[in-house]
């Protein structure tokens, strides 16, 4: 149902702390602490006697203690003490889940732990960059992790939905329309890439806010979409008067079919003084009331329609074509693991 | 599931305005609204592009507006314009209801729209009486559409549900009988029809107040059912003092399997007068508290204890025929239109 | 689904009353009352014309009047009047089901009433002892009443779970031992007994008050369990200063398969005199807080495990042999009354 052998983002770093956190992904109840050394720990989050939630249960020094009859589990997994019993059975550990803390952002393993490579995390770098200043979001989100990404494979949505906010008004009927709308994606290994580019384009109030903007600006989106399913994002808005680097990125965890964990960092080469607009914090509510505010309403309204009307199919436009190569990609995969191609994805091709 | 080429009851004029409404009717998500002469407009309730609601929209004159990418529908649910884009394909175009205001409602077609003759739709002629003054009122049932309609198939219900405000106390077990009870059902094409009487019969609350009746009255009902679920009332009471009479209908409209659009019309030849009882005031809110205080609890009653005991089947009584003439007649139509015929039907002939 | 043929627990006397009260057991809905004897009437709660619920009626001395249409049923399920007619068909009738109250609690039989006898009825004399004094609560829990039943037969979770309050830290890792644990489980006929016994064991809050003790205790639990699903203990706490007796005894009653009407007696050998603490509000204070607050959160808990992980299999410890003997004996149970067998029971063995 959910792709095997990769990273998974999980928590935003300060979520896991020396209580534990229970937290569902791809289905899985995951329990995540901190050991001694400040080492993040997944694991199962059923204990292996009685399907109790470790999650309830006390951290002792590295190991987790369940609340029910007192078992108690090491950062491996391995039950190391059954009270009342000398004797471990080995069908008592549970499954411990490869974790790393990179980025920004905590990352679990899904799959067979030999391949774990941490090489394989999403790389984000411009999280680290000595020249940009990053914000890190997480949003919990009632429908497919999919038509969280889709909203952001289809980036003319900003020319509407955000057309006050984050975009322009140059996809309302009688907006002021751009001189030039370029558009073309490209498929480069396992990297799904788009550009697309908007000249001499009206600016909406944030972007106009942040680069102290007058006139139109050209706006530059050159994105790349990887599995299992981040979209990385490179955003550029420039006229005569200034020029402003923005890279953000999406990070799309299933918690079930219809449920996700929405992870974002947002990245800007402006405002690094830390003391004017727009600071970290600044920054962090207009993403938060714009994503809360805008997509995210609008995803869970598909996914209410789609679980109305099982057999819509999406009529794909121009403006989707990102979305249709990454879907004939992302069956590529799936069938490669065996896994039933969903409808949401073979439906659009 | 739902009977098709009818005239459904969609919604009260002064509902749809130009902010648009979505509604579901049959399992179909639709968005009602009024373009710039007054008329209304049904459409699917998902722009074809990706399922988003059309009713989180804009209305652009005679148009609406996704407000995810913009697209742009007009009111036959033609799509007219997709942003950054000249060519329409042809399967963005989405369905537009045939619909039609009459008789003090708001009607779809749910069919083939080349048979939407609005002389199909139900005749509610004493609506527009200059004799009468009509109330109207709508109500949200979670039950099944068939069980509010067979509450009022079965009008014994009045002698006991409502014996205190609308009906008698001849269904209590030692209460005062009437001198007769008349009860016979007819079939003439589509319609099923009903005739009841009850001689020298105590008379409840609200109509002895209507008639300042002091003493007993006939209490005369003449129903008529007509597909797809129309319950049209004609209702009397009669004695020396004075004599009143009421025609009330009752359309039942499928929002799902389960849950109930239930739209009704009561018409009065008594206090036309406008300032003493009854006022239209007067009767809307008796009409509400009656129907949502008695007649709803007990229909979503009966839905919770039939979804426990699925195989549950009623034991018609003499007071049910009318009820058993329409489930057959029912019968006959799913199967003309190759629908299993319901359960909640089937099983009680 | 559920055992037939045997007596299960319906309610507490005082729950039932001269109002009608619903409640759901083994997925049939039932309505209770009592007739002007005081005794305890059990009806299916569907009236047999139109599956209203007769407990939104009224009681008429022995008999049940439907508040919909206004049927009349005695005390046998009989339909002895059905308003504006005389004769009364058979399958008007509906199900009567037997029900006596004994030992405090009020037993319905689920099965053939000419197999009804009173004596099946689990035995709990403790709650009639004159040396006892006993006090009786009700849970509502949602989850498996197996997963109920379960919490009670691994008695271990004492020593963890309830290590503040009524058992010992004994089960902690590091937490002080017992000089010896014994621990074995029997069969005789239908029911499954064990014997547990921590010989020189700290002791919790409340049996350390109840008792007065200064020093560790022996603790001897002595359990025993009888289908369809009631577990009695009875359980000593002795030392050189004092000897306490509590039995208390635990029935789980099936609403549905994932909620179960949860009855508990608790009857002590102490705190006789009602003054003084513990009176019988302390211990009711006391087991409805633990019970509330430690169990069926776990309980619960699992359930969601359990959902989510529909092929997850418990690995029994020794602790469990209890429970491994009743599933066993319940499997053979299901296969008797050709039931299949849960997989919650047949997944243990």
């Amino acid at each position: 149902m959910f792709l095997k052998n990769y990273w998974y983002c999980a928590a935003l770093p300060e979520e896991i702390t020396k209580n534990p956190l229970r937290r569902i992904i791809c289905n899985l109840p995951l329990v995540f602490y901190r050991d001694t050394n400040g080492n993040p720990v997944a694991l199962e989050d059923r204990c292996s006697h009685r399907q109790a939630p470790l999650s309830s249960g006390t951290i002792r020094d590295d190991n987790i203690q369940c609340s029910y009859h007192g078992f108690v589990f090491n950062g491996d997994g391995k039950c190391i003490y059954i009270p009342h019993q000398k004797n471990i059975p080995r069908r008592a550990h549970i499954i411990s889940y490869p974790i790393k803390e990179k980025w920004g952002f905590v990352w679990i393993w899904n799959g067979d732990p030999k391949l774990a490579d941490q090489n394989k995390i999403p790389s984000l770098p411009w999280t680290k960059s000595p020249k940009r200043s990053p914000v890190f979001l997480y949003y919990y989100v009632r429908a497919n992790h999919q038509l969280v990404a889709d909203n952001l494979l289809d980036i003319s949505h900003a020319d509407y939905l955000h057309s006050d906010t984050l975009g322009s008004k140059s996809g309302i009927m009688d907006g002021p329309k751009p001189d030039k709308v370029e558009f073309r994606t490209w498929t480069k290994g396992n990297e799904i890439h788009s550009f697309r580019k908007l000249t001499n384009v009206e600016v909406a109030s944030y972007p106009k806010k942040w680069g102290k903007f007058i006139n139109n600006v050209n706006r530059t989106n050159i994105q790349m979409w990887e599995a299992p399913n981040t979209v990385h994002v490179h955003l550029e808005f420039e006229n005569k008067e200034n020029k402003i680097l923005i890279n953000h990125d999406h990070i799309m965890t299933p918690e079930t079919e219809t449920t996700t964990h929405y992870f974002m960092d947002f990245t800007r080469d402006f405002g690094l003084d830390g003391t004017k607009y727009p600071t970290d914090e600044d920054i962090y509510k207009e993403q938060y009331s714009v994503i809360t505010g805008d997509d995210l309403p609008m995803i869970e309204a598909q996914q209410s329609n789609i679980d109305l009307c099982r057999d819509a199919i999406d009529v794909p436009v121009k403006a989707d074509k990102l979305i249709s190569d990454v879907h004939r990609h992302l069956a590529k995969l799936y069938k490669l693991q065996d896994i039933g191609v969903p409808s949401y994805i073979a439906g659009k091709n």
